[in-house]
């Protein structure tokens, strides 16, 4: 692969992500072994580097890397020479003295990972960037789909939620889009994205949305973020975009559910549905190790360097 | 050993105790060599899930893994995606969905380390869950005994401290009672527990409590938790329950001092006993270390898998 | 070496400054290969033990460490026991009980490094204590000075900052005099400090204390302790005491500008000169992993032992 960097979906060609996804799938193999390890990346490091808190993609990451068998540091936001009053360039540039292969960001302003692609000699991969990116979910929910779907195409994809704040709708729009899906968004009209240029029907009732759906792709509900100030109450939103059995059963009969996790149950989804033979939450977990392993070795020149 | 999870010492029978004695013994041996480090379980995933402060055991626990050439995980709560909400059971199975091959679990509530072990396809090891048990410092207690009576039989064995709250208390009175052992508890009045159908002497008063004992086990104060609510003053409490040089004279003359730290020097134990040279303290850390080396050997199938 | 630990440039020979050098030499070219990583210090058990924040220092130590193929453990104050109360003295002594094989500590009282060496069997590195002293950094500053001048004797040193405060100062300082160099200080008069024994010129007028030099050396201001209490303002500062390009011009032609990072932009330096040819502040960077990867495999007894 000739990428040194994975900043957006946007970028990508319709060949990048198969290529990704299929050597995912060559990784999801090594996974289901004994010992899950192999030495691809020996002796490569890579800096975890987050300004926003995360565990769960931040894990996902790091095993990933320790399964390629890199030196990982992390670094987070408090612990970070952040608090020094260091400019983010003087930051990577010292990074890049470092030596590193690999810096994995996740920064809470859109655009941070392609500075830092622009100011730093090593490969950038952009691990959610403010409002605007999270090119390994969309990856992950890629191979989940074509895993569970046999193909990436031809397929009805209902995203709910805030899609308005969410970096994981953004990117699933933009890899859907390109392989002749039929994209529809539902979400509280407070929280309605305006994507120009892309072929996406709109809905504010759930029900209609759902209706003869291959794909149920669930948003979190940020409740420690938006609180009150988008929608009147927790109970109001499940009760209005809130993904229930009753709903389910809208889409098609085997239709699968996705969520990126973390969930809130009884707020966008309910339990019964989180643990139905219907979701695919868990294998979503799982793929996303596969994608980054695959991703991490790609970037890195792979066989082909 | 069939055994998979390690989640107290009351499950444990006679044999398998001695079993995980006799492995430390063989891992202590690599533990005094110039390299320490093992390739016994080289591409093995470990997570270390504190849900409670704390350095000793959890960096006990890190190093044994890391000399077991395990590949390392630590997730300590602020860190976690407990502050976004997500239940435990969901943390749980996104933990199985990486494909670990243990957990290593502290939470402040007695009883989470067998919800885990009842919910997830790894080994789980209880590294502490409320006042409930601790067994791994059971057994790094029994080995130092061992390795300093020459047998875990026919002993006095005096505990003192606050017996209530303390989990090191009680996973060593389950495993000691297992030995023939006369286990003497002396607590402050507040702080005796209700140990139903185990045979242990209850003193109040030290000096009979002490008086010809093999063993002097001390616990200790937590000082930041419990603070003046059970007993008058730090002042106080060395007076009534404290080990001076004294005090020891009236255990037995090769009377042995344990303590699983970190110290209340002044508090719970003077500083010339914790110093002499009847203290095995600092060999109880590097027991520790062997221990939980042959506790991670022995669930993982050992020799025998 | 015959060294066991590093505490201080103070102690250290001419002839062990320039072995620690050479092998640091040697280390960088490690680090321009396409694998980084050298197999000298394999199942070696290292912790870094911050009392004090600290992001570069401790990044570059944890790198060095795992180019060396250590295994690292990282402690840092907040996560430590010594919130438990327990005492320094105890720490050490359970650390030793680990068997591990060095401690990299950074503490903000002058001297703990070498209370910690007088108490545990490991190598103790002394990243930083109080005003005292910062070896690692001078060992790092000297190799970039005679990488860039051919040598390390005979040359104008200038050295410009908060030099009462600065640990790398007066390692600097230290070292610098042992090889006859002419020393000078530039300093605001509140932070002028009192070096006894040492050959050093004091400046308070800037222009004259750059005039000729080849090295000019800037200090961080740290604006985060110091605020206002040694100077009016930050810009009051940059007029007095910042460097710029206007200045750097009274210096040698073929002057270099040295920084320990992290850089304080507008407060002691123009981000023309941070980026000028002149500046070696990256290289420092770089040659402080090899640095510190020359400390601790000379420590550990090298290729000698």
């Amino acid at each position: 692969m000739k990428k040194r960097h994975l900043l957006g979906i946007r970028d990508l060609s319709r060949n990048e992500i198969e290529r990704f996804i299929e050597t995912a799938k060559g990784f999801k193999d090594v996974l289901k072994r004994d010992i899950k390890k192999v030495p691809a990346l020996r002796g490569k490091t890579v800096i975890n580097l987050f300004f926003e808190p995360s565990t769960r993609t931040k894990t996902s990451f790091e095993i990933a890397e320790k399964r390629l068998s890199m030196d990982v540091l992390n670094f987070s936001v408090p612990a970070s020479s952040v608090v020094k009053g260091e400019s983010l360039y003087d930051t990577i540039k010292t990074i890049e003295a470092y030596g590193v292969d690999f810096i994995v960001i996740r920064h809470s302003s859109s655009g941070v990972p392609h500075f830092v692609a622009n100011n730093i000699n090593a490969s950038v991969i952009n691990a959610g960037d403010g409002i605007n990116e999270h090119p390994t979910q969309a990856l992950l929910d890629a191979f989940s789909i074509k895993e569970n779907k046999g193909s990436l195409e031809g397929l009805t994809i209902t995203i709910v939620g805030d899609i308005y704040h969410s970096r994981v709708a953004k990117s699933n729009i933009y890899l859907l889009s390109k392989f002749n899906n039929r994209i529809r968004l539902i979400a509280p009209p407070t929280l309605i994205p305006d994507i120009k240029g892309f072929d996406v029907e709109i809905f504010s009732d759930m029900d209609k949305g759902l209706a003869g759906a291959d794909i149920v792709m669930m948003l979190r509900i940020q409740l420690e973020r938006q609180g009150s100030a988008f929608f009147p109450s927790i109970q109001e939103y499940f009760k209005f975009w809130g993904l229930d059995k009753r709903r389910l059963s809208l889409a098609k009969k085997d239709a699968i559910v996705m969520h990126p996790g973390p969930m809130n149950r009884g707020v966008e989804i309910s339990s019964d549905v989180a643990d139905s033979p219907q979701s695919v939450i868990l294998e979503q977990v799982t793929n996303g190790l596969a994608v980054r392993m695959a991703v991490m070795y790609l970037l890195s020149g792979g066989v082909d360097s």
